[in-house]
This record gives structure tokens, sequence and C-alpha cells, in this order.
């Protein structure tokens, strides 16, 4: 069928085995009747998993045999380029090749990115692919990007990512002309390192998104804009401080719960209260986070993803290919002449 | 009395006005036996504030005029340079001139910052004054720095800031021989931006530093590292986002608890055992924060700052001076010849 969407997964990256993969391509092929799945990976194991099965579309499903792994220890550069039959590298191969317009990994960060930039390869026009997570805020979601993709990344590099991440998220998260803040350290134009003053101008002047100036880390919580843009050093501190800070207290929070008899008590009554709290910080159904700009889609998702990041990031690959993201990008950047 | 530490206090920065910074200075006075406090501001408004207070050591109490303020909104390094009747410039020069061996302001960061070095100026050997926070984590609590102060520092001078934490650490919080964090994008050393990677090796050779290596942020939360070590626009985005998103947490969580009858028992039930959680991230008993490696010490307190914050600022101004840290700092320098 020529309009089923092509999209690869790699069974062996992250800490869970394939048998979550192969249940949440399972639950993902009937959540979207128009995609087709390759599952890459051990080919008697996929197989043997696949068996147990008998209620799916047989001719939306594909086994890709690979017979190595890459570990989360390798150093990823290196391995993507020796591990040629790596699950990762047969999986970003098929993207390259057009037989998969995505790929979801959820495998050793380093390796997802450089081979996703090595194999697949960024799409015309693009100078870095950034990466792209949401992050909980008390307005619901906003989009941080660059995530760790490109450290020391110039502030042409920041330009692009700002047109990438309003497209993507006016696209996949249907947040009609978001508003763009650069992560900065005060809310004036002469505040700032080097980086962001050279920046700032070449936001302003872009066409195409509602840039509104910089934001400071403590309202990124809050949502003071939709798109939060920074380098990636900086992205990938904001979105493990947000990782671990969250973690933290509510941990504290629990322990506080679990103190005595009267607390658990308390802790009983508000639990379902809290429930929506809690989890907004657990972004199991949210997706993975794409790299934007290449060739093709390439999700990476969490180390321990189970079934259901699985099929949350299928849907997310459907989405991104059915509203037309890399051609908007293109069209975007082209647009600004960027 | 010659072994009296003298002080001085900005009580026209900031929110609150001088009722509270003479509040709180008399409240010092009591606490601190050993200090005499400069009152720097409105003559004729701090003899009024002052007359409703008769149980105090007039001879340790001094009122310094001044006739300017420095608004927040005001060009903070124009301000401080015009505003030479400032209250915060005046202060300044009291701490220059060695007549106060502290000052405290709530007043503007940036003129704080900007006056610290123009004004009373790096101590000998000192390339940069870093501004130092304490950060709540499981353990108790982190030492973070660069806060904001130098943003584009380069490796020699995050190498000297490094042994000033480390000496602050180890002199104001008690803790021995402190380990040393690099906030960091990843564990390994080939990790990193161009700053990261080559300050790695200076702090590895550097002596009399417990020196851990990096620091990812999703472990600052959990005090996996003393001192924080960061270059100013990632501390700075840290201690906001710090901010931020604890206050987003306890707020949701609070009004997780307001939600009807049943949650507002429950909440009343965990509050006494929450509340220690909460006060951590109530930083008003912990001083404020210093600005290290000046002539004398300049310390920044929260613009909302009220007794509470003074009268801690007052007890960690004495500290400071009684265990000798700006001397330890000139050694510690020093003797790793930097």
């Amino acid at each position: 069928m020529a309009d089923r969407i092509p999209i690869a997964i790699d069974t062996l990256g992250g800490d869970n085995g394939p048998v979550y993969f192969v249940r949440g391509a399972m639950e993902g092929l009937k959540q979207n009747r128009n995609v087709k799945l390759f599952l890459v990976g051990n080919k008697e194991q996929l197989e043997g998993l696949v068996a147990e099965y008998d209620d799916y579309d047989r001719d939306r499903l594909e086994i890709v045999p690979s017979t190595e792994v890459i570990g989360c220890d390798e150093p990823p550069v290196e391995a993507i380029r020796k591990k040629k039959d790596s699950s990762l590298a047969v999986g970003l191969r098929l993207v390259k090749e057009g037989q998969a317009k995505a790929l979801i990994s959820a495998g050793s960060s380093g390796a997802v990115l450089a081979g996703g930039q090595f194999i697949v390869g960024r799409a015309k026009g693009v100078k870095r692919a950034p990466l792209v997570m949401p992050i909980p805020t008390s307005e619901g979601h906003s989009l941080l990007l660059d995530c760790g993709a490109n450290v020391d990344a110039k502030p042409e590099v920041l330009r692009q990512f700002a047109v990438m991440g309003s497209i993507y998220m006016e696209n996949l998260f249907g947040v009609k002309n978001p508003t763009v803040g650069l992560v900065n350290i005060g809310a004036e134009d002469e505040k700032g390192n080097a980086l962001v003053k050279a920046t700032l101008p070449l936001l302003r002047e872009c066409n195409n998104i509602n840039f509104a100036g910089s934001i400071e880390a403590r309202d990124i919580p809050f949502g003071k804009t939709d798109v939060v843009l920074a380098e990636a050093f900086t992205g990938n501190v904001i979105i493990k401080l947000y990782e671990g800070l969250s973690k933290m207290i509510l941990s504290e929070l629990k322990n506080a719960c679990m103190k005595g008899p009267k607390e658990k008590l308390g802790g009983l009554l508000i639990k379902k209260s809290l429930k929506s709290t809690v989890s907004a910080f657990d972004a199991s159904d949210k997706g993975g986070a794409p790299l934007l700009g290449l060739k093709g889609l390439v999700v990476k998702i969490h180390g321990n993803s189970k079934n259901g990041e699985v099929r949350s990031a299928i849907r997310q690959c459907r989405q991104y290919v059915q509203s037309g993201v890399s051609e908007k990008i293109r069209k975007g950047l082209e647009e600004n002449d960027i």
C-alpha cells in the first residue's frame, strides 16, 4: 500500500529488551491503521516473540535481522561506525534508503545522535540537527531544544533551530503560532553571554516565528513561552535538572507521606488529586525526543522505555509524517533565507 | 573595640524598605556580640526607625547617610558609576576603605556585582569574583558557583572558582574536604563543550581540592558533590531553574491539597511532615549570596528580603571574617600557583 507510513524500531537498544518493543509495536499497529513497522533485531528472537500474537495485520509488520548491538558504555561515534550490523545502524540505513520514514530507538543517546547525523544525514539546507523534548509546565507543555545534540553551536544554527522548533510545536502539539523564547540570564537585551547577544538580533529578524525575546530559567516551568530555545549545553542542563529536581522533590514528598500513620492517611487523601501533577513529569505518553532536520525522522526514547513509550513514539512518527513537518521545515528555512 | 567586625547594610536596596533592615540589624546585633553595623541610607528615616528601639548597644550601630538609591530597572554599570551617593555605592566604599569588612545589599543584582568589582575591587591574584549560592539537595545543601557574575569565563578562571568554592564550603558550612563537581552533559571526559573540556584537566591537576569530575545536572538535586562548579551562564540557569521549578511543583502540590474537603484534610495531615521539604527551598536562613575574591565581602540578599534574611546575612558575614576565608583563598590560590 503506497500510503502506508513505514517506521523502523530498534528492538535491541535500551534496558528492557525486545519483549516490550514487540508489545509496543503490536499496540502501535492496532492504534495506527496506516503504519507499517520494521522490527530490527535478532531474527529468531523476534520471530518467537511475534509468534505469540495472532491478532495483527501481518503485512504491516516485518522483521529486519541485525546481529550486533551498541551498548551505552561504548564510545558512540566509533560504535556507530564500526558496528555496521547493529540494530541501530541497520534501522538508520532503512531511513536513509527511504524504506522507512522514521526510526525509533531507546539505545545510547550518543550513538543515536551520531548515527542520525552520519548515516541518515541532514536534510538540504539544515546546518545541524537539534534534539527536541517536551517539558512539563504549569500551563501544559513547552518544547525545549537543543537538548544536547550540538554543543558550541553558532547563532545561525540557533536561528534555524527556532524555526524548526516552532514548526514542530505547531504541527505535533497543535499550538498555533507558538511563542519562542531564547534562554538567557536576564530579560533585557544587554544581558547574556556572547552567543546569546549575537543570536537575539537574528531571531528578531526571523520571519514566521513568534519570537518573544529572552526567557529566564525561572519562567520556563510556568510555560512563559511555548518553545524554549537554548544552546545544547544549556538545553541539556535544563532537561536533566528538570528530571533530577522533580524526581527529588516528588520523592521527598513521598517520604513526607510515609512518615507515620497520620501522614499515610493524608497521602492517601491527596493521592488522586496529586496524580495529574506527578504524571505530568512522566513523559511516557508524550512520545520521544526527535532529532529534527535529518533526511528522515529519528526519535530517541528513554533507555528504560517499555511498550507504552514505543506505542507513543509510533503515534508521534505517524503524526510527524502526516503533517509534513520535514517539508514545512524546508520551506520555513527557505522563506527566511537561512 | 579593635576586634569588632564592622558590617555595612544597604537599607535602600530591595523591595521592602528600611523598616525590615533596621529590624534585622537589631536582631543581628543581639545575636552577634562582636559585630558593629553601619546602616547606610536616608539619615532622618533611619534615625526615626532606630529611635523605636531602646534595648541595643548604641556604640555598635552607626548611621551612614546616603541620598540616592539605585533601582532594579537601571542599567547597573552606569548607575553604579553615576550615583556616587547611592546607598549601595556608599556601602561599598566603606568596604573599600576598610571601615567595613562586608556589605549586605538586597539591591539590583547587576549593580551589586558591578559595584563589587569596580568599587571594592578584586583581591590580589584573583582573576574574577564569582557569585556563590547554597542550593537545597536531598542530602542538605550544595554550594553552586558561579551563579551569574562572569559569563564566558576562561578555564583558568573556573579553576580559581573551584578553589574558592571549596574553601568557602569548608569554612562556612563545615564540610571537610568538600567534593567539587564540574557541571557537564555527561560523566565521561570526552563529553562537554569546549570550555568544559579545557577546564577538566586543569581541575584534575589542582592541589587542595577534592575534585570529583563531571556532574550531570540530574545529580545536582541529590547532592552528588558538595560544590557544584559551572560557568556563570550555566550557573545562573541552574539557580533560576531551581527556583522556578521548585516553586511550580510546590504550588501544584498546594493546589492539589485545596481541591476539595478530602484533599484539604489530607494536606493538613501531611503539612507538618512536608514543612522541612518546603522550607529547604526557602533560603532565608542560609544567608545571602557572597561575591568571593574581592578585597572585602559583598553579600547579595534576595530583593524581597526581610529582617530574617538580614539577620542571617549578618551571621554569615561574621563567620566569614572570623574563619579568615579571604586569607585562606589567597593561600589556596598561591599554593596552586594559579
